[in-house]
């Protein structure tokens, strides 16, 4: 972030911006040419997706298990869309059955999902939600934003259309831009809408004129963020993404068995779990504030409580990028093995 | 920006950011409580006022007399305003007769003016247009994105509801935030309005309860610009706002000085032009480009060309920030006279 500032319309700007993308779509697991990032932050990614592909009467059709599927609701519900929610219970997933039976009944425009769910900890790979979308020709929105980096996202595998994430997870950046890809066929639903997006700064066609060949001035984009996610990814690609991705696997099970060791429960099921962020269920008798407050003022470490339903239910402990090392989860079953006095 | 990054609902992190409040107070010539940063540049700022204060329908009046007079009017469009402009050369200001007749004739619901034409060089004060709006009960909204910092804003002597800005002009920090400021009396006309704005990201009552009492989790604020804009301030606080307005002021005249002695003529009238922005013509035979690649290629300096009607007439030059010294203003004029061969 030290480097000299450019000019929004620099040569050299653009030239960090090709690299970023290139680096992007390997972690994205995608081949979309359209990949870049949003001048904000991971919802501002969020937004950019609903406000671009959902025109106002659309159906929305969204899977609606914990609290940034609930934003996705609030969005799409402010663009004016008509939203069916397909609810389940905070910390549970869809099976492949499930998704593609909802799907297929309600017929919705766009299909919405949040990938890796940072309230509650479940991951949904979201291969059968793209699949069943795809038949019944709706856009598909994927929000990844603590999966990116640190676990399998794999767009074009799963057959997703727009998938956003942010860049102070788990690919290890600070805060401030969002990263977001579109497929082919999201990119041709772009030019083939009739209506201009409501918001013009995250307007996907004229973001694409600024960044791609026109290099048409859009907005000033914060030059130093992206020398702030280039290096974050290109440390990623020095690492590899798959040996990345099995750091992040690795700690999180030795976290997991840990956490059994201590007598906690996993919110999430065996398997459905994310590697980046863990909820185990906070013990009978242990008050969840005091625990946080200890581990911050004893040790420096901060992790999360619960949101909205799980608010007390659960502990919400991030390992991810560049901390998810084996020293830091042995650090921090001592810290809160000591925490809840056991 | 090289501080270690703190959670975002961080204690220390919301005193930066009372930090920032003050100091953009300062800067603004306000009271305002309610003054912030959103996180996005200043585009984004932009799209915050439009987005709180325009309701779909409402009647929007705007000066029209430059490029972001025209990108505020695109953003009222997109939000459903009914939009009146009254239109005038680029380059030109309104009188203040002018600008209450406008006002008070159309009465419109909202008003909007850019202060300080970033396209054009032309410095809008503001107070008629502040005046008159208040007599119809309007809300005035001005765009300040090339004078805070660097010249008078004044945003409560001139009687403006909303203003905005961006942080690489005059604040001399990095492009990454969009400091905003509302009046007491918009954030009444704010209480009061029965609708959702479109935009879940700009909204600036959900943004009111994450930055001040309750700090309820909105989005993950760009945390590293925030120390980036701090310092930038403390910077500003330290040279003293009136004398860095006076620095600005002397290094402007000295360079128009210099530019008539280059035999060149400046667009915009004596007493209305920007100190931050120059906007001399392009003389008669002189090729715009060639210039401007010779400035950069041979001296490294970058200057901006003309936008829409201006394109081809007029170099634009920023003499604003740190980078506003005689040193500078000379090394420029050298520069610019051997690249025109005079």
């Amino acid at each position: 972030m030290r480097e000299p500032i450019v000019g929004h319309l620099d040569p050299f700007f653009f030239e960090v911006n090709q690299q970023i993308a290139r680096l992007l779509r390997l972690c994205f697991g995608t081949a979309n040419e359209f990949t870049m990032v949003i001048s904000g932050t991971g919802s501002a990614g969020m937004e950019t997706a609903v406000a671009n592909f959902v025109e106002p009467g659309a159906k929305v059709g969204i899977f609606a298990n914990g609290y940034f599927s609930d934003r996705l609701t609030e969005m799409a519900t402010r663009h004016g869309a008509q939203v069916v929610r397909f609810e389940k219970p905070w910390g549970r997933i869809y099976t492949d059955a499930e998704a593609r039976e909802f799907i297929l009944r309600e017929r919705p425009a766009v299909v919405a999902f949040v990938q890796a769910e940072t309230s509650t900890g479940a991951y949904q790979p979201g291969h059968a939600i793209g699949a069943a979308a795809r038949e019944v020709g709706a856009v598909t929105i994927m929000d990844c934003v603590t999966s990116l980096g640190g676990m399998p996202v794999l767009v074009d595998e799963a057959g997703i259309d727009v998938a956003y994430s942010g860049t102070q997870k788990a690919l290890g950046c600070p805060p401030g831009l969002a990263p977001i890809t579109v497929s082919p066929r999201g990119v041709e639903w772009l030019r083939a809408r009739q209506t201009k997006p409501v918001s013009w700064y995250l307007d996907l066609k004229l973001l694409l004129d600024y960044y791609e060949s026109a290099h048409r001035y859009h907005h000033t984009a914060p030059i130093s963020m992206f020398y702030a996610l280039r290096e974050a990814l290109a440390v990623i690609e020095e690492e590899g993404l798959e040996a990345r991705w099995e750091r992040h696997r690795r700690n999180h099970e030795l976290f997991v068995e840990g956490l059994r060791g201590l007598g906690m429960e996993m919110l999430v099921a065996e398997g459905e779990r994310l590697w980046t962020l863990n909820t185990p269920r906070v013990p009978e008798g242990v008050n969840d504030l005091e625990v946080r407050k200890h581990l911050m003022a004893a040790h420096g470490i901060e992790i999360a409580g619960g949101l909205g339903p799980l608010a007390g239910q659960v502990f919400r402990i991030g390992t991810m990028g560049y901390g998810s090392t084996e020293e830091n989860v042995r650090l921090l079953l001592a810290a809160l093995k000591e925490a809840m006095g056991r």
